[in-house]
């Protein structure tokens, strides 16, 4: 049984989680307490230095980075991957962009505009933020006018990859109505058999943090 | 012969020229003129959708993201690359934690600090960026004080990616001297057979358009 150590607000343990679900993969979550600073403990920078989710466990193989858990998890399945080694490659593309681009610029984005005390959100910072990533959904936008998917003429980890975050409820300047295209594509991905939305699938969620906060009033 | 569509100021195509040099292949570069607007033209997005150096071509292949062509080259001359699936995989890991936390972040603040005019930098948003990199490069000098090499026993393409934009003269908060693990596994890289620095390796430079603009006064 897979153990994927992940939060339910992290949308790079989502892409790693939904690979899973799409994959009909046996696996478990196990639940890391973030914003308690979890990933700051020296027994969670034991299993991985870089103090991030997700971090998966298949046995004694421990794998961090979204994208090479989604790599390991498309080749074991034989599914969600490139069928040819251009494929892989224009895979492996889109992946990158998203870690560049998307999902690198989305993440901290949405952490300032939701999760950080509002004292210390800063205007200038969430703009610049929002820019840099509304330049990367235009490319997106544009590129799936003409592609049904990202990568390949199926679904591939590339499209759970760019899409991660853009299945977050949470305000960060993302509008899917502004996206004809992004909004099509993100409507065929929860089309998926054994789709679900990040916090269905991943323990904890901002609702969980109000109700535990509540309790200890 | 293969083509590299680059410039000088950019991180992410001296990744690219970086491990085209040092595998020793057969190579030119194609100037792309990024400041004076070039890779927002039609033919250039009909090239690279994503609006983006590095782009290779290689004969009828062309492959974007320094990364994807990373991989291709090392795969394609048999060297700087993971020698087991577990190696590949620690290889692409640190890959996609360059793209995500150090080269992702590292030039967007280079950029801000050195090639926006004044006017138009932010103090809180390089205050943000550099943050963010040090975070990263705090994670990459704890990793190399136990390890000579961040993937493998020897080097590889995760090495060259993750040290891209640190090889550059301009100040983005960087200081090797506050990093000795970091400074060390730098030397070892520049001590390579065929390593040369970015405006060494390819065309266009801060001093190059320093030039142009005087003998346009």
């Amino acid at each position: 049984m897979i153990k994927l150590h992940c939060f339910g607000e992290s949308g790079n343990a989502y892409k790693a989680a939904l690979t899973l679900a799409l994959t009909e993969s046996e696996w478990t979550p196990v639940f890391v307490d973030f914003f308690n600073g979890a990933t700051r403990s020296p027994e969670f920078r034991d299993l991985n230095i870089m103090g991030e989710v997700p971090v998966m466990e298949d046995g004694d193989l421990v794998l961090t980075q979204s994208g090479v858990i989604q790599d390991y998890i498309s080749s074991k399945t034989g599914s969600l991957g490139g069928k040819s080694a251009a494929e892989r490659r224009e895979v492996l593309r889109w992946m990158f962009f998203d870690n560049h681009k998307v999902s690198g610029v989305a993440g901290a984005l949405r952490f300032q505009m939701n999760f950080l005390p509002e004292d210390k959100r800063n205007a200038d910072v969430i703009a610049f933020m929002s820019a840099r990533l509304h330049g990367a959904l235009k490319i997106m936008e544009t590129h799936l006018a003409d592609n049904y998917w990202l990568a390949s003429e199926v679904v591939t980890i590339a499209d759970i990859a760019c899409a991660g975050y853009l299945f977050y409820p949470e305000e960060f300047t993302f509008e899917r109505a502004a996206y004809p295209n992004i909004d099509r594509w993100l409507d065929q991905i929860a089309a998926l058999p054994h789709f679900a939305l990040p916090y269905d699938l991943m323990p904890g969620s901002p609702a969980d943090r109000a109700q535990s906060e509540e309790s200890h009033d």
